[in-house]
């Protein structure tokens, strides 16, 4: 068998951009200002090559890195490429590896181009894979910390020039350290955590999430196979994930606040079209963790919620959403490393402080088409 | 000329860090937990060589090391031993250089039995200097600084066993950083920070202030030439030192907190003796910074504000001052680097926010005898 290997070149980042933010699902950082910086440093370093977890050696050094901080910021504050030469220059001299390959620590929009990004300029493989198989608001929830692995080595830089590298001694206080430095640092930094072996990287990793990111870019911009219409696009994003369509509204409210180095908030939706009559919510802290329709559970936290522009399927993040927008929310299925008891305890509900029991969103919408 | 070296027994400890609590004009760490630590550890390892800057080598390689955060939370949590040694082997990965020597980057209590304690785990001399002459508040308030240097190579760790290495852009970075880190670290942390070549400590550091320290404990605990009846010591203390006696008075009001990494807050003392009538305010952030009599200035930062208690002249730190307590006030001419316009920006009344122009201390009591 041949390992798995592609070129991505300027043309296939929107898609890669648009999609990695469908599984954002409201945070991840912006796709947009994260896909200008790709696009322009593909452009002058050449395509990068996105090789598959099997095409790692167990002794590869695995590079995740990605933006942390409040998406409300990370908007205001261009990222500034030189951090990312500086980030893996860090690594190198605090774990004394170098780098042979940089992966998404989350498949989230701008995190999925700031180390597409890193992989131009430093001229290093883009690993397909992250490890959440989607964006969280939390540094350690990843599916390394799952399976039992620390921080290691991290990483902070801003646009300063300030550097910090720590040695956590879990992921919880990985957690709080960078929070705190990042919020010193403004709001916003580039972060490695969580980088590794090889051998470790493919036991942990989600695989494929980069090339699934593709895919759905491809179905909203309407290329690929079939051209759709703007309307059959959310169908067939909805096919195409597994995810299940939970309401169609209007944005009638919406709280919104920069804390403690998160962007957190709620959404409160207005029916439109066949659910008019019905109200919905949204909270998120970064990312959208609890939908509930008319008071009930709808999805919640690890599985994933994304919000839609309601005519082009469009993603639209936390920090974007806006007063009266037409929205389609959806919710799909986490990785199943998630479904476990301590996938559930690490990002489920409770976590968060949200007083609801974690169950599955396609089992949700069952229950609600056998009585409806 | 023979380069000086002396030797520091178990007990030399207790004066030489009383004499610090003098010069840390009520802060640079509680001196009593400190020397504990340092002689339990000489008893142990054995006696540290104290060497002057004349005893350096250009290519040492001298690491100040100290504590960092609120007074207030530094005497709740004991200090960990384990930590110095894991701060030297931080700072040896972080720079890349084996350190030679430790030494105090203040002359405060506790922060003058620290490296003493990390000398004698690490069998490292300890160098009769520290880059203030005294104790403050804030990271960047050394004497390397004021000559152009940066931060360095930095180095936190606390009693989790967590590290944070960074590279600050500068002083005043380095400052914001470590002060978040050391919050979120519980309040208090292991610190390194102008780890530099013993040519650019001899450039930089004040000699001489360990000695200088040992001489004021000798005086305050009787021992010496002349022994001293208690009345007496503060008089010679106020000989020794070059002080001006400002103050005595009973703490008739008190305001403290914790707040941002510091212990901040008010005193007001009620006069006694030949100072019945008048009123005396204390201002301090760890560290006493502006004593005012009738409203008028008696002494202010950079200049040494020591808070004594009226009896045995035993130095009285911002967290350990209580209602009721019968104090002596003295002020001290600081050293000259932090008398030039620099020194006064980086360290004076206006960094501070108070609203009155340095003035120095000799000066200031000068007037007032003119006057009176």
């Amino acid at each position: 068998m041949t390992a798995s290997s592609r070129l991505i070149t300027e043309s296939d980042v929107d898609e890669l951009a648009l999609g990695a933010a469908v599984l954002g699902t409201g945070g991840g950082g912006d796709p947009h200002v994260g896909s200008l910086i790709a696009k322009r440093l593909i452009r002058l370093h050449g395509p990068v090559r996105m090789i598959g977890l099997d095409a790692l050696d167990d002794d590869d050094f695995v590079v995740p890195i990605g933006g942390i901080g409040a998406p409300s910021v990370d908007i205001e504050r261009i990222m500034s490429e030189g951090e990312f030469a500086h980030a893996l220059a860090a690594i190198e001299r605090g774990a004394g590896q170098t780098p042979t390959a940089v992966m998404p620590i989350e498949v989230g929009g701008g995190n999925s181009m700031i180390p597409l990004a890193a992989a131009a300029i430093c001229r290093l493989p883009l690993v397909d894979a992250d490890a959440m198989g989607r964006a969280f608001p939390e540094a350690q929830m990843v599916t390394f910390h799952l399976a039992g692995y620390g921080p290691g080595t991290t990483v902070l830089v801003d646009h300063h020039g300030n550097e910090v590298i720590s040695r956590p001694r879990d992921g919880a206080w990985s957690e709080r350290l960078a929070r705190a430095v990042t919020v010193e640092m403004g709001g916003a930094a580039t972060m490695i955590d969580y980088a590794y072996s090889g051998a470790i990287v493919k036991e942990c990793a989600i695989p494929g999430t980069l090339t699934k990111a593709a895919e759905i870019g491809r179905i909203l911009l309407g290329r690929g196979s079939a051209s759709l219409r703007d309307d059959e696009r959310i169908a067939a994003l909805c096919d195409e994930l597994g995810a299940v369509r939970l309401f169609d509204g209007k944005v009638s409210e919406l709280q919104r606040k920069f804390e403690g180095g998160f962007t957190k908030g709620s959404a409160e939706l207005e029916g439109i079209g066949s659910y008019r009559g019905s109200g919905f919510r949204l909270d998120f802290q970064n990312e959208m963790l609890l939908a509930r329709r008319d008071g009930l559970l709808a999805a919640v936290t690890p599985d994933l919620i994304a919000v839609l522009d309601i005519s082009t399927g469009h993603p639209i993040t936390t920090e974007s959403l806006r007063y009266g927008a037409r929205v389609t929310v959806i919710g799909m299925p986490c990785n199943e490393k998630w479904r476990t008891p301590c996938g559930i305890e690490n990002a489920g509900p409770a976590h968060f402080g949200y007083d609801v029991m974690w169950t599955p969103v396609e089992e949700i919408a069952a229950a609600r088409r056998s009585v409806a």
